[in-house]
């Protein structure tokens, strides 16, 4: 009889800050390259690290156009939590991670997808952030708080991030 | 003999935030539509959550006067942590919940309580914040961060929001 | 046979605001308190908690000096994440904690310390920000997301905090 043990690893991404973005990203790579599995369920603002980077014509009603206008379009438009001044301190960070040749967020993503770890869309956030399956990257499941809470009661590590 | 499984859902509401407000409790009513035990623990800026909309004289000092004054009463209070547009995102996205008839807060609350998430408000918190438990809504446990763990302890879920 | 049985606690301390700072440590302090072993991985922002005050003048490149200018040095230079009023909040809230003879943050870290809390400084995120070990208090254990991995997988509480 098999033992059963969870280990598996399962983050809320529920921020679409860069800084937040990238210790998730960091933590779900790092899971799956230690034979782990791991679920990224993205949720509220989280969805728009999945945004494909170009503009989508959707049918949508105004306020979701004006919504979707206003939150970033993709990993290449979020910022830091912190020192805003401007931009000027997502642009040192960038500058910084660059120079020191640590993976950059799209290159992370693209990690994550090609190693294994499980992407997640929160259907009922994109419904009311009126964001449309055809504005996300490929590769995705789309689901719901019951799905996330089914594969977090399978996990030994849940995080809200 | 009872096999001994933890199944029980723990949160941390830490933050005021309205968005994150809304993630926790939908993740609770998730979790006991399914059948599981859930648990709320409010600390800190939490606390406001659970606080009446209607003002309350207290016998309290001056700087705890001014504290309570400044921090939102209530989860009609409560605004995003992001798109702050001088209060617009809030009420943009309070238009567009309402629009696609998703459960605005108050509501969530309520069928939080009405459907057996246990509440429990940090009283170290609230001394903190000088806030009294006649200004916070009924139906709540009190108690401190030992209680938190114990419950911690019994789930398998586990999240600060 | 020993059973195994979890109960370690881990929190992942990504922030630098003094609120989530004084939330973390009271749940690690609580934890060893009740015979619990607890690790606190810091990361990001988090590095800034372990910083010593003292400048330290330190070999490193220009926008590593002025990353590190930006940032928080220390416990007693954290601000609050919300009610910022010019600094004015942060003010407020430590002048009530002392008032209530509150824990301030220095004290909890020392606490923690003293009572076998285990402190992990990301060296991942050192590196990109630019933060040397002599930089950071004593008493830290240097790692990386495997061992955060490893150290999670044998607790029963996992927070981001």
């Amino acid at each position: 009889m098999e033992k059963e043990t969870k280990t598996n690893k399962t983050l809320i991404m529920f921020s679409n800050d860069l800084d937040k973005a990238l210790a998730g990203f960091n933590i779900a790579i790092g899971a799956v390259s230690m034979g782990f599995n791991a679920t990224i369920f993205f949720t509220f603002w989280g969805i728009n690290i999945l945004r494909k980077e170009n503009f989508l014509p959707c049918k949508k009603g105004i306020t979701d156009k004006i919504f979707a206008l206003l939150m970033p379009r993709g990993p290449d438009k979020l910022i830091l939590s912190k020192m805003h001044m401007m931009g000027m301190g997502t642009w040192m960070m960038k500058r910084v991670m660059k120079n020191k040749q640590v993976a950059m967020l799209p290159e992370l993503i693209k990690l994550a997808q090609d190693s294994g770890v499980k992407f997640i869309a929160c259907q009922m956030s994109m419904d009311m952030m009126g964001i449309k399956r055809e504005e996300l990257i490929s590769g995705l499941d789309y689901s719901g708080v019951a799905k996330y809470l089914e594969e977090a009661g399978k996990a030994d590590v849940n995080l809200f991030i």
